[in-house]
């Protein structure tokens, strides 16, 4: 790779990107613009726009993509029903193409040969920057200095700041006792305290839920509302897709609900400990489970189901812009036509349940599961030839058994 | 199919039952043999057989298989973290295969030519009954009174059993507010009150776990001992497999844990709303995935995730005694050689959750994962091609792309 | 089921539904609409409708839906590379639904309340033209005289023809030594000479293409142009779909391509036998298979190739019209949108050989590919990292491995 | 990775090899033990030994591992039916964990701490090979010397040869118009020549098949004798699995069978062309599936049918020593116990079919098929119920949207 240009950074205003932002500068002699999004994070902006004129970005772009972001990526991934691994919600993992995208954006706009972010070498947030950027645009050069320079350790970094003024906060000196990310969808925390996983966290990793035990102790019966798959409303407010989102993480903070203790497998091919909490996010993948239940035929669901490991996973391992995430897409999107309707859920100490559902587009047909009389709805005779066509091979197998077996 | 000469009678000793027995030997004018398993469905048994003697039962079986039925179909199915639709951990399912087996079994020792069960044709249970049973012999009859009497009203039940004086407890000669399935896995409920899924179910329906409202206000760590993907010890202490599923059954009971209302799709086609709990298998899926978590490789892991939907289909939908789930039990066994060590999962108030996991097999690498040195263990740099060579494809589609549209 | 008052018939003109189209009249008192398809079965139409006039039918449709069957039922089902049980082209599964669509349209248009057709109480016809009946018209009645009537042997048919004044033709007063199913997809031919599977099948069965060995001694190379999926052109003559597919049946017919020989699983739970005859088919598969390789990349190619037998499965069960279905059709088209250029298949003696594919939307890369200097396009040190970070788990693995066997 | 001590290189005798050896001697300082094997590639191994002796090896192992090549690597593929992109049979591909294993196994026999081979870095094979290495033996070194050294033109590996006294047999001071692979299972050709997919391929380069016109004019029928889904006989005469390959490789290559023109997508991201030529393999796969027709039943094919995907790319990927790899195996041994019997395949000028297939396991039931009288085998009116349970669901969703287009 020849030496970039003009690169455009993925920039938090924090520590670690201003040194980044700074070194780009000193390390190719290159300009550096930079891009801090809104992503729901919980952190200001205006420091980073301060901190990145300070040390002579050739341009600041800072965005609220919080909109964008819920209804693009989060929605789309929970019409999924997605968890990799059997239990995680991907909140990392289904921010990072949204990054990338705007990136290779302003890099087309801005002129720029190259986007950099601050990924380290043995996680999957480098991947996932990368493979969206690459599939973006072929020839766009990414700039990952955490696999290329030598301030491998906090000493190195905080000479370097020292050395070219970059201001550091005083609770930044020392190392973090772990390293969190955090978006609308989720905080994840890992790292340093968190690495042993025979160790049970400590409690002050928690950023996002009170404890279960300090949740309220009355329960909370939420109504949501979905439309074509997605949620539109709670208790019956008509919200935008962010702020439905940002409700959600209030009640399911609120009460405990999210919190997962999860050792994952990289796709670097090492596994990992890390504590997510996703308030918000759990509710919402509970509420569309309850409304897909009387809303989506089970030809429909196995199918659904049956795919959602892999669509998961290509959204853990960075394919997000692919075809073959594109192509699941656009079977999970066909499915969801007529997911419209209701689902009460109950949030209480740190669980959530469905507890009620509704919709005008309801397959449950009382009439054909009733305990009583069904006025003809259901012939219970069909059952005996049903049973026995589908016994027929079970049965020509046992006769073929037995014959062998004399 | 000619009229069955001797029946062996899957029997619970409770009215429907007897109402059933009672007309094979009158309609049929056959010897009818009971058949009372204890599946841990928490009643006594010696009261069905002074029923069954009282009532001229040819021959009378009453077994304890408890430990048979969490050995050999509830541990399996575990190992494969099996859930139908997402949700529902198949308590009722897994036990009717090994309900037909006995009868089965019975048959071929009784010389009967045919088995019954009181199961309706409107449900699942008839199926998974029958299939089990024409998959263990071929020719055996099944006699299934609800789809071909006309006693479809409880009014005409109770004349039928007060004509030939079946005893009829008081509390039966109602119908009751909901019907009740019970193992020592789970106890589901469903039908007349639970019809209407959009309304809340009531707690009374309940009756194997607290409320969560009503659970200990402390927590409860219990740490689960496995070897190769079966639990074999609570808090240090080596138990049986029913003896741990009965003990995880009081935790999880006393923590309200293992809770679900459910709409779910019937293998014959309509929707049905349930009510399960399933105390103590709650507590083992999520123990037993802590444990995969740290010793099960991802492509191992990944593999049983994809396949897992068809598996749990198959219990569902009747076929434990077939080529392919044996198969996939074949692909799952295999994957639990390793799958040992200890788990601790913390029980509060409805919620269920893995908070450390330990084992001597474990694939968790601190020197791989750490945000410390890590002593040469992973090289940073092998990022760069491992990244570059996913990118490839997508970067030669971008290029595609670009030249299309240019 | 009531009496039908008024059915539609799939109604061939032969005398197996012309006795049905008797026997619905006279068994039931009711008017029969005749709906007879061309789909390129090859035969004429016109007497069908004599035929229907003399015997009372009260309308009468005759339709040439060769273009809406290649275009709507059969290129789509190409796109997914459809093979059942690895082999069979689905030729006679693939016609059903769209006869039973029209058996719906037409019943509505005529105020019918039912529709029929002539296919068994053993086979897999029934099940699909009733399948899609029901999912277009939940309300429709089916009326299947082969599992209603007394008529099973040869000799009780020609009884009620002969008494009903139905002509019969000389050569079907005997039993047929097979039967057959044509359309313009393929022929079959299944029953009777071929019903045992270890005698090979006589040569008089095959009627749609020559003899291997009868086949010119000359190759013939065929040019077939794609756009989007679908075959547009041979030999850059641009074609309707329809004369398309019959243009490659002339060219395969001729050199031999396309029998098979198979035993196949039923749905209804037998194995049966059959002879099938596809030559225009086998040489689109072969030519879509060879424009894809250039114009779909992995991660399309594989996605589809995992989901297409269950995709075959679906069409063969007779689930044309499911949800399932169309999620699957719509990632399977979602992927097609570049699958465009041209491909030449060489025909000889029963066999059909992509030889070259070229397309304007090629992915292939001969920069990247060549063991010529590449000019940077590969960085072959890129493998390095790719092949450790892909390895690192299993060194993980066998790390374990030997830890535990010391 | 420190510099290896001792190597174990798999060995060809070649030029290419043979500049390995002396390069790593060089280059290292360390010793060379050579690795030869004969997999059936059709070479004698005899020179290999006195060229290795001529350059100093410090040891030298020369196997022959037909037999375990085909009873360990070949057969238990082919009981997965196993096709890369549908088409390709993984000649390759099933020979390098093979040759890995022994490398590994000779390096912990001889003290080595490395392995090397003479896979380039745009390859598959160089994946297979290393993947593979590491599985076994999680420390091994492995040179790739093509990824390292500078000897990327033929100009320079010549100069090299010469520099160093390596023999440089006449035909090799060219370059060869395309690159060759062999094995006993097929031989493969790519590059050069081959580079542009849309040229055919010139006849030269088949090495092992006829042309299908210069094939006998008379079809040949072979009988194939199976045993739990392995071939064990060939036209009655018991063999040995690689005698039985090789012996299918004269039938096939004879009658022109088994040719293969394809572009396929490698692991490491690109696409590239290759011609193969698979006669016995082509022979065996078509006779598996034979053979499967009547001794698997549907549910089991099915679930092989539907993982066959993933299996074959596992293999084309290089994880053939994969706990994945080895789940899938266990799945698809478990479906072969009855999969015996004969099957009667016809060969002809480059097709090759099933003709007829007869086993004392088969589950094939003329009773049930038949279209005579059946004796009551199959009552048609079971279909009746099979149908409309299977379409319930079907008309709950016509219903729905019935209700909602209103």
């Amino acid at each position: 790779m020849t030496a970039p240009k003009k690169v455009v950074l993925a920039y938090s205003g924090g520590l670690d990107t201003s040194i980044i932002l700074k070194w780009l500068q000193t390390e190719y002699g290159c300009e550096v613009v930079t891009f801090t999004a809104d992503l729901g994070q919980g952190e200001e902006l205006e420091p980073a726009r301060k901190k990145a004129e300070m040390m002579g970005a050739s341009a600041i772009y800072i965005e609220d993509l919080r909109e964008e972001f819920v209804r693009d990526f989060v929605f789309p991934m929970f019409r999924a029903n997605a968890l990799y691994e059997g239990l995680y919600l991907l909140g990392t993992s289904i921010a990072r193409p949204l990054i990338s995208k705007r990136l290779v954006e302003i890099a087309a706009a801005e002129g720029a040969d190259a986007v950099s972010h601050g990924a380290t070498g043995k996680g999957n947030d480098q991947v996932r920057f990368e493979l969206a950027a690459y599939a973006l645009n072929p020839e766009i050069k990414v700039v990952a200095p955490w696999r290329e320079w030598d301030l491998g350790s906090r000493t190195k970094l905080i000479e370097f700041a020292e050395k070219h003024q970059i201001p550091i906060a005083k609770d930044k000196r020392g190392e973090a006792p772990f390293s969190v990310d955090a978006n609308l969808l989720h905080t994840s925390s890992e790292g340093k305290v968190l690495e042993d996983p025979a160790q049970i966290a400590p409690e002050y990793v928690y950023q996002r839920t009170v404890a279960p035990e300090d949740a309220p102790d009355t329960p909370e019966i939420v109504e949501i509302g979905f439309e074509r798959g997605d949620a539109v409303s709670i208790n019956g407010e008509a919200m935008s897709p962010a702020t439905i989102l940002t409700k959600l993480n209030e009640l399911g903070g609120k009460h405990g609900v999210g919190r997962l203790d999860l050792v994952e497998n990289r796709f670097v091919g090492m596994k990992s400990r890390g504590i997510y909490e996703t308030p918000g996010g759990t509710v919402l993948l509970e509420a569309h489970r309850g409304i897909e239940q009387i809303t989506l035929d089970s030809g429909a669901g196995h199918l659904k189901d049956s795919i959602m490991p892999r669509y998961a996973e290509l959204i853990y391992n960075g394919f997000w812009f692919s075809p073959e995430r594109e192509m699941l897409q656009a079977l999970i999107d066909k499915s969801q036509e007529h997911v419209s309707g209701i689902v009460s859920v109950k949030l209480y100490k740190g669980s959530c349940n469905t507890v009620a559902r509704w919709s005008e587009n309801s397959l449950y047909s009382e009439a054909h599961v009733t305990f009583e009389e069904d006025m003809g709805a259901y012939d219970q005779t069909d059952a005996q030839g049903f049973i026995q066509l589908n016994a027929l091979r079970l049965k020509l197998l046992a006769a073929r058994n037995r014959r062998l077996s004399k």
